[in-house]
């Protein structure tokens, strides 16, 4: 590999430039080896964020970042691949219930997750909550499960994508993390180094998103299926409403009981809607487009797959989740229709109750989280439970209510249209 | 002090914003003490690169800066003192006459100097080629030599603007040099806490200079004009020529020895010219406009002022100067006229045969160099002598030989009007 300057590559996208493949190559292999500063690549970020970068040159940094680490093969798996991939939000847990609901189709869904930090929970900590589950497991153990049960969530490895773990512990400092073709990069590297072979992107948008607007939203999209394409992975991203949370807990144990609940065949309107949304994007990336998710969920084989799936990796099924030690129930403040319930709010509350982590060293509390009594829409009585707040320790509740002082509204009447729970579609 | 986010303060700044007075001197304090990480200043720095800074954020920043160290106190001196500062070139030894001639013409000149890096020399390198002569001063030593002798040239202690040696350093290897804010606070933090009353600024534009455009050195001029009158320094910027060198020579003791040329009443015609220039403007800046520098410079006194001040600091000014052991003659490839003499192409021949350093720790040659036998506009022989190269190791001269390749042209005529040494001047 050719040596260059890291001067003159942080130089040329500064001035405006375009880098070229060597550039690229060299200056992704030599800052994860070290030779390239992390004030050299903050810089070149900046530059990045400010001076953007052309398909081709994002198609390529995915390239070096993927060639940082190894690549999965599944080619050993019987089923078609396809995985699913959110860009994080306030009461996601669609991964719970819909990776053993795509499973339990027919298809497999290699997941490989991360955790939480700020105010949008993580995957692997929600489904740590489960007594006995472990996220960690072996290659062989990865393949085995999901050439059985058709469905694994566990972390990834640190042979995947390497350059992408450093950079983004880097961008997190820096204030470069808002950069789209770092974003789509970052996540593409990953998802493409893991081998499936269709792949559906839930890109949210709103308040409790990354993405406070629809047009930087789609152009994420966009970029991310163009990567997809371009890595002959087929890739559609469904843009999604984060303008208030999904479903009605936010919480790690709280959500994976409100996903069982989804299982059985319950569970909130919003969830139940995106989660068999993005199971038929799922099955017809992976060429299952007649079987109907609906029904696999209704007649109890989703479940199976779930209880399965948690088993698998030690957990069991069956066992009570954890439940915080205190509670506080904020009360409606008049009668009314809510009228908003923002998510960033809610988020944040359900942070401050020990649900996420401020640093990765943070341990979380399971039980914690924030339970609402109504969504957008709904009627609610003065004095009646609004929203219960959940907690280990009772002195966080005090931060939880500022978080949501001013994070929703009652009101006569709702006076907008019921809300688009998808936006859009990018394929 | 009240404490920021540095990821709050760089994206204020990304996102085009102008950072507000405590964040300045938060962050730029921050930094010096280690608080705020390299990798973010350098982000911070690349925003500022491509976003800019207002006129007050520039201000704040070169405040913070000289609040990083302490200041000077010049109120002891008993005559007017004046600075000059120049943004570098090939060649460029004016300091060296300059200091000596406005002091014989009353002023006090203090002037903390550096050391070279890449093709631009170094004053204090350039006064280290005179046997015995030290560039390190106490501060008592400082005051007493500048009230007596009227002139000092020495290395800034490191009391002296801390903020600015370690962002620079940083700077340097991230790419963000060229930002417009930081190269003039920078330059003015170090000047305004020497203390001056007057201070004229010489901005090369050209291939030797930092500043390639007109456009470019105006602005760097009009900042820097405007920082020294918001802080009670009478400044005035002349922006000059460095598209070809300065005299004849470039490197330590042959510089050195031009400069004592000019100070006997000889020398090359644009030193001379560009020295007595800059003298009244000096002169303008510390209330004596009626002294002619030029009588002055005639009659000795100046040159008396100039082994005054080489004795002071321990050198002897009547010692034969260091000379390179080898040296290479270039000969005129056909008769006409000197068309074209690159500055930049000179300047890295120089640098190349040993004259400077490609990095701080590196020793430099006193002796090395290049002497030219003719200028732009002059004619020129075939087979006489062009160029002369001198270097202490002869495996040098492949490397300058290469730097000059292309870098000058003898034609029929010289097709444009005679150079312009003086563009425009700032006040």
């Amino acid at each position: 590999m050719s040596s260059f300057s890291a001067v003159d590559v942080i130089r040329t996208k500064r001035d405006g430039g375009a880098l070229s493949d060597a550039q690229i190559d060299w200056v992704v292999d030599a800052y994860t080896r070290g030779a390239v500063a992390d004030e050299q690549m903050s810089a070149l970020a900046m530059a990045i964020l400010l001076r953007g970068m052309t398909g081709a040159e994002i198609a390529r940094w995915t390239d070096a970042m993927i060639a940082s680490g190894s690549r999965m093969d599944l080619s050993s798996v019987p089923r078609p691949t396809v995985d699913k991939h959110s860009t994080g939000g306030v009461g996601d847990k669609i991964t719970l219930p819909l990776a053993p609901l795509v499973a339990a189709c027919g298809a497999a869904v290699p997941q490989l997750s991360g955790r939480g930090l700020g105010h949008t929970g993580g995957t692997l900590d929600k489904l740590e909550s489960i007594p006995g589950w472990r996220a960690s497991v072996s290659n062989a153990e990865f393949l085995a499960q999901l050439s059985s049960v058709g469905a694994v969530v566990c972390a990834a490895g640190d042979e995947l994508a390497p350059a992408d773990r450093k950079l983004y512990a880097l961008r997190d400092v820096t204030g470069t993390v808002e950069a789209i073709p770092l974003i789509a990069s970052s996540i593409m590297s990953k998802k493409l180094a893991e081998g499936s072979s269709a792949l559906v992107l839930d890109v949210k948008v709103g308040s409790g998103a990354f993405m406070k607007s629809v047009d930087s939203a789609r152009e994420l999209a966009s970029t991310m299926v163009q990567l997809g394409a371009d890595h002959g992975v087929r890739t559609v991203a469904l843009l999604t409403d984060m303008s208030t949370p999904l479903g009605l807990t936010a919480g790690n144990a709280l959500e994976v009981a409100e996903s069982v609940e989804v299982l059985a065949g319950g569970g909130p309107a919003d969830v139940v809607s995106l989660t068999l949304e993005l199971a038929r994007e799922m099955l017809a990336g992976a060429g299952l487009p007649d079987v109907d998710p609906a029904d696999v969920l209704r007649d109890g084989r989703a479940m199976d797959v779930w209880r399965a799936m948690i088993s698998a990796q030690g957990g069991d099924p069956s066992a009570p989740l954890p439940v915080a030690r205190e509670s506080h129930v904020v009360a409606a403040s008049a009668s009314g229709v809510l009228t908003r319930l923002d998510a960033l709010a809610v988020g944040n509350a359900a942070w401050r109750l020990g649900a996420g982590r401020a640093r990765k060293e943070d341990a979380v509390s399971f039980g914690a989280g924030v339970e609402l009594h109504a969504k957008p829409g709904d009627h609610v009585a003065e004095g009646a439970p609004l929203i219960t707040l959940h907690a280990d320790d009772p002195d966080r509740f005090a931060g939880a209510l500022d978080a949501l002082d001013g994070g929703y509204e009652i009101g006569a009447a709702m006076s907008r249209v019921a809300r688009r729970l998808v936006i859009d579609r990018v394929a």
